[in-house]
């Protein structure tokens, strides 16, 4: 009802754009029909990781900016197949799908690093966050002093120089033991829930799906406790991770993301902040950090 | 890696509680074992709604305090047996699982509503919002002057006296066409990702799932325009939708919820604000209306 009915309108409105209500906010749809070419941006191949699952490709941005060692440790285990076969391991409900050797906790059964480090200088902050570009949104935030964007990136500062990406809807983290300089990139999670913003700054972040959330987020719950699978046929076996430089052009995914220092981005932002049409009569006015969604697009179907 | 190891030593650490850290914070096993029976609340089998699906029960709770219309609606709808055989339609990603009469928007192959009403005044905020039990949270919120826990359900204030249900992980409401009167409880969404609380004030609230949402989110998400569906067979089929109080006490799911006025909710709202252990250096002092869990159990299990 709510949204086949609502479907029919927008489009109706769209097609008969004069008795729109001028009070009515543009969709997200009309707002991206008007970028232009140089507000979006192609990510660094170097940053394009490709996971491969039976359900299709997700697509991942490296942190390079916010945890260097850890996209280049990232970088060193794709480069030497060490995910190929690897598995979907735990998937917790309203918080993370993690992925990785499911032996991995076992020293004599673990997959070996190759050349990747085991252990990794903690990345969970900047503390020269001041350094990195800096969108800022007007609400506010519950956990940090301000919050915004960072090349796509969403981000939290203390007000003090500390900075640091946040773990909202898509976010990939890197999975340690209890030592902070323990995780080294070779088992990682996805946020799948509502923001688990008490992780911020206790993990690293090495990046953000930018494509296919919707493989990791549908994923059967597992029986165990923290959502690991009881029976290693639940796991989900991971075919190839491969970055996307070293896949040949023209077999990429082609992919641009929307600059988040951009008018139209400012302007989705605005949007979704006072939506008011025909369906929502009362405009939050406000918006968090974790409900504004980066957008992405194919540039071969331009539309 | 993160997980098992940490759970090993959580497991640890509590066969040995005189080795644990003393500024360590309780987990929230710990703190809801210590739970007096009276901090645990029975919910009445007239706002129990369980919803039969082939992969398990969902146990919706009713808000009949906020939305005494559409719960009388929806239990019109319930006895009369309507939802039998009504289906997923809808699963977007990050957003909600709606089900209903996939037909409902053909006035001409729509299943009858029976006796049940066809629209229902709004139901989405409460004027008199002062009147309701309120367990204020300490930390604020983006969207709303203060934000708390009324019998278990999330709620918002605006300072001025309304108050309502907000829209987070797990809460039911109700969909609508266009006008604001024309939602019935004859198609229900529940929320499956990053709270959308640009939903609230704009849809009445009809309750919230308080076990199976692991069912809920799990389903494929639609390949259609706001996740519908785009084939008939990808759809669930809802086998049953029965009230606790119709069904013979023996056969009712045992369930009851922690009191979110109690001291144990306060404890574990305190524990998730300032999470100090082994594995959490630095506590984010804070926390997000939506990011509370309301604990359920199984009393016939106590521990």
């Amino acid at each position: 009802m709510l949204a086949r009915t609502c479907l029919a309108l927008a489009i109706a409105l769209a097609a008969l754009p004069s008795l729109a209500d001028e009070a009515k906010t543009p969709t997200p749809k009309e707002l991206l029909a008007k970028a232009t070419p140089a507000e979006w941006r192609t990510p660094d191949p170097q940053n394009l990781v490709y996971m491969d699952l039976p359900q299709g490709r997700v697509v991942i941005e490296l942190a390079q900016e916010w945890s260097p060692l850890h996209a280049a440790n990232i970088r060193t285990l794709i480069r030497e197949h060490y995910f190929d076969g690897t598995q979907v391991i735990r998937v917790q409900d309203n918080f993370v799908t993690q992925w990785g050797d499911p032996d991995g906790d076992d020293k004599k059964k673990a997959k070996s690093l190759g050349t990747a480090k085991e252990t990794l200088a903690p990345e969970f902050t900047r503390k020269d966050g001041k350094a990195y570009p800096f969108t800022k949104l007007p609400d506010g935030d519950v956990y940090a002093a301000e919050v915004g964007f960072s090349d796509g990136f969403p981000v939290a500062r203390d007000g003090q120089g500390e900075a640091w990406i946040t773990h909202c809807y898509g976010t990939v983290g890197v999975a340690r033991d209890t030592g902070a300089e323990t995780g080294n990139g070779s088992s990682l999670y996805a946020i799948i829930g509502q923001a688990p913003r008490n992780l911020d700054r206790n993990l690293a972040v090495a990046g953000k799906v930018i494509k296919g959330m919707e493989i990791l987020s549908a994923y059967p719950r597992g029986g165990e406790p923290m959502g690991f699978y009881d029976k290693p046929a639940q796991r989900v076996t991971i075919s190839s991770v491969r970055l996307a430089a070293d896949v040949p052009e023209a077999q990429r995914t082609p992919i641009q993301v929307l600059r988040t220092d951009s008018k139209t981005f400012a302007a989705l932002v605005e949007a979704k902040r006072n939506r008011r049409d025909a369906f929502y009569t009362r405009p939050a006015g406000k918006i968090d950090l974790c409900n504004i969604n980066v957008p992405v697009r194919d540039p071969s179907k331009k539309s």
